[in-house]
């Protein structure tokens, strides 16, 4: 029934390749299907304004699209002389998400950006971006613990991200662009390797839910989730 | 428990005023406890680009805060060159949530205008936006359909949402700034009267949450999104 | 002969309703006909650079107008990425207009910024604002004082601000939209209680005026401030 | 008792020098004291669209300042990334005051802009473009009708202007810059060659004014300006 | 003597590998030693409005670097609001030199825009956003042509770029970062591959050079494009 | 065979006014033609962030165009809202042309910024300002040690510009607009009194050339300069 075939529960190939470039902290680039996105993550000693002098640490994220990562080609956001709307949302979501997963007193006043852009798009590019974000998280917090400036590890679970959605009336796991495109209802599930729930974010355009539809998504989740983890600790290990 | 004494499935006092101003085609104020929203309606008879000659309609929304609304003055996003990423996010929200409420083929090639403009801040704004936004919209419609523009009804169902969120550990109805601002898991909820599902947005700034814990939330909304949507047929008779 | 059947030297009904928000040091929403503005006024203990460690306080001005406050939808400012020319223009005025009513030695240095949103309009909204902005900056006043902070009243008069014109060959006071948009000469006249002269604007757009014309136009404006002063005087009472 | 020794009814030296630039259709340096603007006027075809259609012409003007036409360098308002409010301010008035000499049927459908341009600032800038500015717009007209592209004059009477203010508590005609910045209230007068008033703008920064102080500098305008309708016949004699 | 131990005369290795995102009409990611540049081409129907109707087609190009392609991660063009003009200066030089290798007529009324988005950065990156975009370019046209949209190729030469400079008192080719950063004198050659100059750009930044140093870089210039021509013809092979 | 019958290797007429505004520290009106740019420098005591305490100085550039120093006019980049590419890449090719002339360490730790503006153009605007922007720089720093301020001669050697390119198939110096806007292949080289090269920028727009051609351009830019340092001299003297 989905245009790829997959069944109704089942993701798209996932592959991790870890230290794409020479000179960030972390880096790694993810592929979820034809979804390709370069996640780097950089280490600055400042922290922002409002938690200066608190001894807590940050952790924030960039988004962005390369202007040909899409099926026609999108403007670049530096020419249009601002972030669209989509992407500061999704930034946000990203850096909300990561810290969800983060012990901001063992981290030390010290920030980690963590930038995700697109390489190529097929749908699901935010989700993509939290998973790979999180393995460029981690390893440079690993430089961190390694070099001795952090002691205690500040990362307290994996956090991954998958979207779920009512395709042809049937929940689905792991939407890609032709199914997205689709979908009256779908959404972005964020969890930690254990289990708790970071972020739900369903949202109609076209058609609503019920509530066993709802519960049906969150199990799909759970379900894609746990494999993401387990993507993540092959890459890393 | 809460702050204002309310019990943890308790909504706060709801009124709105119809009528507000004497150029829109439909306005109201509404009133959530303390937060105080002034929500108009305009129609126009130009629709976006995308959808120029289709025959369907289109309902959109913009949010914006006094600069006084809040308890120290915010920065008018006027003088700031910009609207910020969270009032983007939040207009989305709100004019994705009440067009899952119309019959876009029935509206007719015309455009709906909903702004939501804060007038005092407590908590709540987006999703007081959105249920006074909804009254608006109702009172704009039923001028079109009294004028013989609009033949059948394009509103299907009658759209509300409500806050809920984690406050000291447990589950809690319609939070204000107090909770809002201590609350570690919170989100909205937006419904349609008929109790079919729009919009769950659950996030984590410094918690997390289960899955029963989720249950038990929009369990929560379902109630308080059923008192709103009795607020807004009470307003309009 | 007037539109609204007023004489020509007659205002139009004024009330000024004061404590409407409760976040601001002070507010009121001034209503002249259907012009309805409201106003508040917000105490900081900064002042701006250019006056930093000269113990001299500052009083500056915003104005906005809500997007439906108009006949037709207006864009919204922070969408369109800035403040335009007009608004700028007036919030200049509002602020010049407040200070030469204030002694900034007595008030010290702090700032005191007053916001004036039109909610509706129907012709001069910059006069409301400043009558309006003057009743929210006495009672920010008067909290300064009673809280001791501030010793010596820096309030030296009141000050008011009405619009006259030429309307159908004849000088009018206080000019509702549909003479605005007929007048071939119109403008602004800000005086204080003691009867001084603050600013004077007078310009003509399609058609000239004479000196005799001018004397009558301050004349008028002197009879409506007159009233204004009264209507603030009673609110604040 | 002046800082330059002018009487208090004495204008500074004024020159205009039309035909500076080869490209514009109408163009003057006028130098009313060290006060030096280059004032240009250039034809086109196209209206603003509020107009598009109407058979009536439109004037517009820009102004600018070079960065070092001050005594301490300015920023460049293109790095800046917008015209400042002074000058929005400015150029509105420029355009609104050229328009009220004009026969916008006469004209015809096409628009005239005036750009004004401070070379040498020394008091006075808004004042002596609207002189030079009109000196520009009179060759690109007079260019017009010899084409045989304007018939009937659209000009119906030459515009000028002159600042006026309360200096050391007296009245005085033309304020320079050591004068304008010590004035507590000052002003601009533009009239038109026929004596009528176009615009009149009085403002306090400091100090108020009388009724009979505003006669007195009424009087101070219409001499000065005499003076400078005839210096705009010399020039374009 | 240089960093790398290269020979004065010896380029980095070059590696360009085609197709590397499935949307793109043509696309490489080109290396030339640590400096990687992922390029695209996009063909378009519409060309630029200067050109609308002429028949010519157009080739345009755009710019950017992620933000954590350099050691210190830069801000991210998007969220600054605006191309830096560093950036604007580099899209506009790789578009004109592309362009100069392109018969506009046998193209047609279409626009190819190619973007160059360095994901890791080491000196050179105009040079090898010239050498690889062309190599899109090269494969748009291609496709063009296999389609019959296009019948005569438009591509007259191969396009490519080094950078030459003065380091350490000698003319070097091939620039890496540690050179770049200490050179005094440094800039890049585009020729074809004809060996027809297209662009010499030679600057000082706290050094001059001669006439015989000149004559020098150029023979360089032409032993450097001589070899990235070759690699580009095996890429494409 | 060039338009103004000027010979292959001949200059327009050149002109160095000095001392055209009374606020600047250095000032002159250069005139190549009918090419006409003012040109200021400004003394600042600040210097930019990154050479804060390092006992250099600094000299930057700043370039615009008056509206309508062309033959229509040119929208006013302050309304555009930004520089143009072309604006940024001349300031930027300015500031580094005069600093390849400066012993920054004689300076001392202070800025000058020299701005150019166009005020007529036809050709050659960014050598022009070049030439000239050095004349008033010299004054400048010669006011700077008359004053005792500096004390060793910071300008090593005179910095001037031209420009050359391919007309009618002929190398050709000194490109009015006539020819440049012909011109398939043209370019500024930035020179040294003392004949050492600064910059050489030739780029192709429609043509490419050859090795003997850019070395005859060489020849005539060199012939060029000698005849522009001339006429600083003069202007100096």
């Amino acid at each position: 029934m989905r245009p790829s075939g997959r069944n109704l529960d089942e993701m798209r190939d996932v592959s991790i390749e870890t230290g794409v470039t020479k000179h960030a902290e972390g880096s790694c680039m993810i592929r979820v299907g034809d979804t390709h996105v370069l996640c780097t993550a950089t280490i600055e000693d400042r922290v922002p304004p409002f938690i200066k002098g608190s001894g807590l640490g940050w952790v924030t994220a960039e988004y962005g699209m390369l202007p040909r990562s899409t099926t026609s080609r999108m403007r670049r956001e530096a020419t249009a002389g601002k972030q669209g709307g989509r992407t500061v949302e999704i930034q946000r979501l990203i850096g909300r998400s990561l810290r969800a997963g983060v012990d901001r007193v063992a981290l030390g006043e010290r920030q980690i950006t963590v930038d995700c852009d697109v390489i190529q798009a097929d749908g699901g590019t935010r989700c993509a971006s939290i998973t790979g974000g999180w393995v460029a998280l981690r390893m440079a917090v690993n430089a961190l613990m390694k070099a001795g400036d952090v002691i205690s590890d500040p990362l307290v679970s994996p956090v991954a991200a998958v979207s779920c959605g009512m395709y042809a009336g049937q929940p689905v796991l792991d939407l890609d662009y032709a199914e997205d495109s689709e979908a009256g209802v779908d959404g972005n599930f964020i969890l930690r390797g254990d289990g708790r729930l970071i972020e739900v974010q369903m949202s109609a355009e076209g058609a609503t839910f019920s509530r066993s539809e709802l519960d049906r998504l969150v199990e799909l989740a759970e379900k894609g989730v746990g494999e993401l983890v387990a993507a993540q600790q092959a890459a890393l290990a």
